[in-house]
């Protein structure tokens, strides 16, 4: 059997290594986890014996090496074709593409000012220049998501897909800083935080010791 | 025969738009292009009439729309199977994605510190902190791209694939700014503006007349 590792950073804060941690186990892969934590002095030179872009995630298979979320879940849907990483039909398919794209390179103002920390509850902080105007496209984006392909399930697209685990960091960040929301939003919510692979990464986020004080207010 | 649309912003600026255009340019897809200059007070909701994400380039695909420079790309990959757009052996192809998406969603420091400005020269300008790091680790990507995979041709895997058209705008920004390359980079920097396509990009640039006082030194 081959063998499979993802590189990981804290729990708590990499809200990068979430989401194809979170696939992987959604689609009941078997893998190992290394755990580097990040901003310490060792941290670079540490990333750097797996990933040549310094970041994590980085997920090795065999003697593979794949670098970055998005690129480490479509290797994997092609690794994997059984499972169900996007959904069957091509338009619905290119459309779970562009939202989870745009989720991988877009939303900097959220991300700057809400930043991933599973273990804390900031109601009201964060809220920004521009930061809910990248909510309002977020949730926007899941209502249209879910009324249009979200009928079998309570998912994005019904069942669990790629386009979930790329939303589950702001899944988080929404719980963390008591983000108001709409009913279906609320709902989506619900359902990623009721998954127990979610609560799994959670539990092991508050286990965690290590302090980042950029990403506590 | 069903229609193409590709929906760009200025030619000389929009560095998104570049990626697909060139990347259908180069596979000799027929497709019209709707040219929507960017940061003008009706930009907004032109582009809104296309995109649910407010953002060019979006693609128009008889009924269907595909917004994202990145799944702009894969959707086109699936639509006609039989053209280049990634390298064929499954390894290699894993790498072009993470390269791609590693551009797709990193290098910020170079982004805001060197836009694209196709009309300009700014030799020396921009090399604010944190750009020297992104030209290394981009240009680290090329020499390994290139001696890895590139003995069949010029481009990063020999043939012109995606990882191409996304590390084109990047071309650009280091003529513009004349930021000092090796070797293997500085070859690769000819080769992408030798490019037929590329010259017909740059062409049109030079026939804008909006001026962006942000992207200007
Ligand atoms: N585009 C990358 C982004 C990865 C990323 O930014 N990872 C952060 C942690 S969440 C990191 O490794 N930072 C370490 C550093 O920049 O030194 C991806 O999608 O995987
Ligand atoms: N992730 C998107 C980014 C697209 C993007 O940022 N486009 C810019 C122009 S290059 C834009 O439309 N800006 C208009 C705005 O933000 O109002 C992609 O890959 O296509």
């Amino acid at each position: 059997m081959s063998q499979m590792t993802l590189v990981i950073g804290n729990q708590n804060y990499s809200s990068w290594s979430l989401r194809p941690w979170l696939a992987m186990k959604q689609f009941g892969l078997q893998f190992n986890t290394i755990r580097i934590p990040l901003y310490s002095p060792e941290s670079s030179s540490k990333i750097r014996q797996y990933s040549p872009s310094g970041k994590v995630p980085v997920l090795l298979h065999d003697t593979q090496t794949v670098w970055d979320s998005l690129a480490i879940c479509e290797y994997l849907a092609e690794t994997f074709p059984h499972l169900y990483w996007w959904p069957e039909d091509k338009n619905t398919r290119a459309y779970a593409r562009c939202i989870s794209a745009e989720m991988h390179s877009g939303f900097q103002n959220l991300r700057q000012n809400m930043p991933m920390n599973c273990r804390a509850k900031y109601p009201g902080k964060g809220l920004a220049l521009g930061v809910q105007q990248d909510i309002d496209r977020i949730t926007s984006i899941w209502r249209e998501s879910r009324q249009m392909f979200g009928n079998d399930g309570d998912m994005l697209f019904g069942k669990f897909t790629i386009a979930d685990a790329f939303f589950a960091p702001v899944v988080l960040r929404f719980v963390i800083y008591d983000v108001q929301l709409d009913a279906v939003s609320r709902d989506y919510v619900a359902a990623i935080l009721a998954l127990p692979t979610m609560q799994e990464w959670i539990k092991a986020a508050e286990t965690e010791t290590e302090v980042m004080s950029q990403y506590e207010f």
